[in-house]
C-alpha cells in the first residue's frame, strides 16, 4: 500500500508522518503562550527535531496568531516542515488560514469540526446534515487555497461511527488529504482507538489514498498508548506536543511516541524523521521559554528519567545496564554536564560554544551575553553548558526591552520589614522606586510598580534553578495579566531577587508590545470556539 | 469466579485490589525520601483514599526502611490497610520483613525475584532451576511468617512464557496468594500485557484461586494503559502510586488508574474502594512532603488538568461541560480556593480549619501554629487553604529541630555584594554568621555554614509559591547530602529568603537525625538488589 500525497509525495506504509501542536494546542493552554520570538525559536527546534508538519497557530483566534502562522510560513523553503493553520469549517476561518499561509513554501489548511452528538447539539447547534454539508463546502473551500488540507472531526471518537465514516467520507469527496480523529476529552482507551481506525479503513470509500491521523489527549493517561493503537489500527499521522503539552491534560508527547517507535521495533515496524538525541534539548528549549519544568519522573526527559544519571544508582543493577535501560540517555540527548568555559575563556571560545549549543547570535547580543558570561564566571565556580543556556535565553528576550533595570538594592530579614530601592529606565528616561512588602520579592515587585505605575496583576511566580550547587543561577518566570492580556517573563541570575526584578521587568516589557497588538472586535472568538 | 484471599475474603470477579507503592517504589527514587514522620503522614492519607494494600518499604535496606514498616504496621487496626514490606527471594529480607511486619494486624510478605534471562544471567548468576527452587523456598519460609504471601517475577514482561507460567506455578504451589508481573522497565505494551495476563490464566495451574497482579513502569509513557491492560487481562490487583512517582519515568498513577476506571465503567466494570474526592489532597500532601509539584499539565491532579478551573477558559466551550469535561473536578477534590480565615479569627476557628484540612495537631503544635497565622494574616490580605497547609506542614516538620533560625538580616542587589548575618540556636546555645555570597540565598547559606560549620553539600535547591499573588507564601526546599545520605528540608515563609533559611535548618535538623541512624555494615545491599 502507498498513498500519493501532494505534500510528502509516494508514502509506504510504514512512514508515519509526525505533526507537531506545541505552538497550537500546547500554545493555548494556560501558562503556556509564547511571543512570536519564542514561537520562531521553537519553531526552528522543531524543524531541527525532523517533525513534519508544524501547526503554527490558529490565524484568525488574534493578530498575533495571524502574525506567528504568517512568521513561521516564511521561515522555511521547499526542505523545511509543512506549516498548518487551524480553522474552524467557517470561510472567514479559512480565508484567514489562507492569508497567513501565503508566504509558506509548503503549507495545510487544517479545519476542524465536530462531529459527536453533543457537540452538534450543545456547541454547534447543527443537524448531522447541516455538518455534513459544511464538511464538503469547508474542505472544498480550503481546496483553492492549499493541496494539502487536514480535516479533523472534533470529538471524534465519541461520535456515532457511521455518521464519522459518512463525514470522513464527504471530506475525502471534497479534497482532503488528512482524516484526523481526535480524541478531544482524552476518554478513549487503546481498544477504542484500535476499533475507530479499523473500522474507518474498512468502511470509508477513498480512505485508502489519505493519510489518517490521531490526536490524543492524556486525561486518564493514556495518550501515548492511545496513540499507538491508532498507528495500529491505520494511522499513519500522530499529532503531538513536545513535553506533552496541551489543553487540561495535554497531548500526547512527542518524546514518548517517538522513543517507543525506536525503542519497540519489533512490534512497530515503522518510521518517522524524528532526529531523537534533539530531544532534550527541544524538550529544556520548551521548558525554558514557558518556564515550566517537566516533574523529575516524566519518561524520557525528566531529571530522573535515567536513574543512573542522577548521581544516585542502586547497588548491583548496573553490571549490565540494559537489565534496567531499554534506550540509551544518549540516543535522546542527555549528556554529562561538562565544565564547559572558565573565567579566562576568550570570546571565539564562547561563541564557539554558543554554535555548540545551537545558537547563533548577532554581534551586540554577543557582546552582551559575553560580559554577563565574564561576570558569571568570575562569581559561580563551574560554569556549564546549561548556565550559558540560561544565560543567552535571557540575553535573547531581553533584546528589544524598552523597559530596564539599571539598579537595585534590597535588605530584608527575620523580624525586619523587606524594603526594596531600585531604577529603572524606561526609553532611556530613569525612574526611582522604594517600597517595602511582605517578602524580599514583594517589596522589589512594589518598588517597581511605584517606579512605573501599571495596573497588571501578579498571576504566577516560579523559580527554578539551572544547575545544583550553592552558586547555582535561578530563572524566575513571572506572570502579569492585564485586561485579559497575559504574558510570561523570565530572568535569570545568581541572586534569586535580581533574576525576580529581571522576570517581573521583562513581562512588563511583553506586555508593552501586546498593547500595541490589542485585537479588534471582529475577532473577539465566536460561538463554536474549538479546542480539539 | 470468586477467590478466597486471606487477607480480603470473598473476592468477586469485579473487584480490583489497590496496592500503593508510593512509600516503596515511590520513595527509593531520586529526590522522593520521606523522614518516618512523613512516611507515617503519608499512610494515614493512603488510608483515608481507600488503598487495599501500603508497601511501607523493604524492611532490610536500612534501619530506615526497617522502622518505617515497623511504625506503618503499628499504625493500623483490623479495619486498617494491609501492611506489606518488600523482600528479596533470601531469608534474611524475608525474615526481616517479618520481624518488621510483627506488629501489624493485616500483613503481606512480598517476595520479588527476578525471571527474565538477561536479569537471571547478570544480575542473579542464577539458573532457570535455581531461580525455580528459590521461588518454591522463599514462598514457603515467607507462609511460615504471614498467610498474606505476594510473589513478584522481577522483569516478568521480557521473561520468557513457559518460564514464567512454570515461577507462577511453583509460587503457587508454596503458598503464595498474589502473583505480581511487573514490566519493570516500563517496556511493554497494552497487547503485551493482555497477553502475559490472559497466558498466566490460561495455563497455570491453580492460578483461578490467587489474585494476579500488575506493576507497570511509565518510561514510554504507557503504565496507565498496560495496567487497564492488564485488568482486561485477568489482573485484579494494580500496584500504582501517588502522582505517579517512582524509580526513573516512575509507575502507572493511582489517580489516572482510578479515574479511568471510574469514567470508563462502560468498558471496565471493575470496583474499587478508593474514595476519589481524596484524590487531590493526597496529591498535594506528597507534593509538600518531597517538595516536588507535578507538572500543570498532569493528568488529574495538576493545575491545568480542568482547564475551566484555571480561570482561563475558551470561549463558548462551557455552554455544556461535558462537552469538554468527562469528570467533574469536584469527583477528584478539586474545590475553588476559599477565603478561609482573616486576622480577627480566633483560635477555635483555626482548630475547625485545621481539623477541615484533615490535621490533627497537639496544644503546642496548634499554639506555635496558631501564632503564625496570626502573624501571617497580619500581612497576608487573603488567607487560602493553601497557605494554612504549608504553614502547618512547616510547623510539623519542624517540631523536635535541634537547630533553630533565630534571626536574619540580608542585604542584596544589583551591583552590590550580598550579605547575610544570622544567629542560630542549637540546643539552646547561641551560633553567630556573617557572610557575603554571589546571592542573597547563597550568602545566607554561607552565613549557616559559618554559624555551624557542616561538611554536607547542597544538591537541590526549588522555590514553590504556595498561592498565586505577591504576597504569596515561598516553599522552599533544600536537599542536603553527607555522606551519601540525602535529606530534603523545607520551609514556607512570605519572604523567600526567610524561607531558604528555615529549609536548610530543616535539612540540617535532618542530617542530625540520620547521623545517629548510621546503618550497619550487615546492611550494606548485597549484589542483587532489585526495583521491581
Amino acid at each position: 500500500m502507498s498513498i500519493h500525497h501532494p505534500s510528502f509525495g509516494k508514502l509506504d506504509d510504514h512512514r508515519v508522518i509526525m505533526f507537531d501542536t506545541t505552538l497550537r494546542d500546547g500554545e493555548q493552554s494556560p501558562g503556556f503562550s509564547m511571543t512570536l520570538e519564542e514561537k520562531l525559536r521553537m519553531a526552528d527546534a522543531l524543524h531541527e527535531l525532523g517533525v513534519d508538519v508544524i501547526e503554527a497557530g490558529f490565524a484568525i483566534a488574534s493578530p498575533g496568531d495571524f502574525e506567528s502562522v504568517q512568521a513561521i510560513s516564511k521561515r522555511f523553503g521547499k526542505d523545511g516542515p509543512v506549516i498548518a493553520s487551524l480553522s474552524r469549517a467557517a470561510p472567514a476561518d479559512i480565508l484567514r488560514s489562507a492569508e497567513a499561509l501565503k508566504p509558506a513554501a509548503r503549507k495545510r489548511i487544517h479545519i476542524v469540526l465536530a462531529t459527536s452528538d453533543l457537540h452538534m447539539r450543545v456547541k454547534l447547534r447543527m443537524s448531522r446534515e447541516e455538518v455534513l454539508e459544511l464538511t464538503s463546502s469547508s474542505v472544498a473551500l480550503a481546496r483553492q487555497h492549499a493541496e494539502d488540507v487536514e480535516w479533523s472531526a472534533e470529538d471524534g471518537s465519541r461520535s456515532d461511527p457511521d455518521f464519522l465514516c459518512r463525514c470522513a467520507e464527504a471530506a475525502i469527496r471534497a479534497g482532503a488529504t488528512t482524516i484526523n480523529i481526535p480524541d478531544t476529552v482524552g476518554y478513549s482507551m487503546p481498544e477504542d482507538m484500535g476499533r475507530i481506525f479499523s473500522d474507518l479503513r474498512a468502511r470509508v470509500p477513498g480512505i485508502e489514498g489519505v493519510v489518517l491521523s490521531a490526536h490524543n489527549h492524556n486525561d486518564l493517561g493514556m495518550a501515548v498508548a492511545n496513540t499507538i493503537a491508532a498507528i495500529r489500527g491505520g494511522a499513519r499521522q500522530v499529532e503531538t506536543t513536545i513535553n506533552g503539552i496541551g489543553e487540561r491534560a495535554g497531548n500526547a508527547s512527542l518524546e514518548e511516541v517517538a522513543m517507543a517507535f525506536r525503542t519497540r521495533r519489533d512490534a512497530l515496524p515503522y518510521r518517522t524523521n524524528i532526529e531523537t538525541r534533539n530531544i532534550l534539548r527541544t524538550s529544556r528549549l520548551l521548558a525554558t521559554i514557558t518556564g515550566f519544568d517537566v516533574q523529575p519522573n516524566k519518561a524520557i526527559v525528566g531529571r530522573n528519567a535515567f536513574a543512573h544519571e542522577s548521581g544516585i544508582h542502586q547497588d548491583g543493577v548496573l553490571k549490565d545496564a540494559s537489565t534496567y535501560e531499554i534506550m540509551t540517555p544518549e540516543s535522546v540527548g542527555w549528556t554529562k554536564s561538562s565544565l564547559v568555559l572558565g573565567k579566562h575563556s576568550g570570546r571565539a571560545a564562547f561563541r564557539d560554544k554558543l554554535r555548540a549549543l545551537g545558537y547563533t547570535v548577532g554581534d551586540n547580543q554577543l557582546n552582551d551575553a559575553f560580559r554577563r558570561f565574564k561576570d558569571l564566571a568570575d562569581r559561580k565556580k563551574v560554569v556549564y553548558d546549561e548556565d550559558i543556556v540560561a544565560l543567552v535565553d535571557d540575553e535573547i528576550v531581553r533584546d528589544h526591552d524598552r523597559i530596564k533595570l539599571a539598579a537595585l538594592t534590597v535588605a530584608t530579614g527575620m523580624g525586619a520589614k523587606p524594603m526594596a530601592s531600585l531604577t529603572l529606565e524606561v526609553d532611556g528616561e530613569r525612574h526611582e522606586g522604594m517600597a517595602s512588602g511582605d517578602g524580599a520579592v514583594d517589596a522589589t515587585f512594589a518598588a517597581i510598580r511605584q517606579a512605573w505605575p501599571h495596573e497588571a496583576a501578579l498571576k504566577l511566580y516560579a523559580v527554578q534553578s539551572v544547575t545544583g550547587g550553592t552558586d547555582a543561577q535561578a530563572r524566575v518566570t513571572v506572570r502579569l495579566e492585564e485586561n485579559g492580556k497575559i504574558v510570561d517573563g523570565q530572568g535569570a541570575d545568581t541572586d534569586t531577587i535580581v533574576a525576580s526584578a529581571r522576570a517581573y521587568v521583562h513581562s512588563l516589557n511583553k506586555l508593552l508590545v501586546k498593547r500595541q497588538r490589542t485585537a479588534p472586535a471582529e475577532f473577539a472568538a465566536p460561538a463554536g470556539t474549538m479546542a480539539s
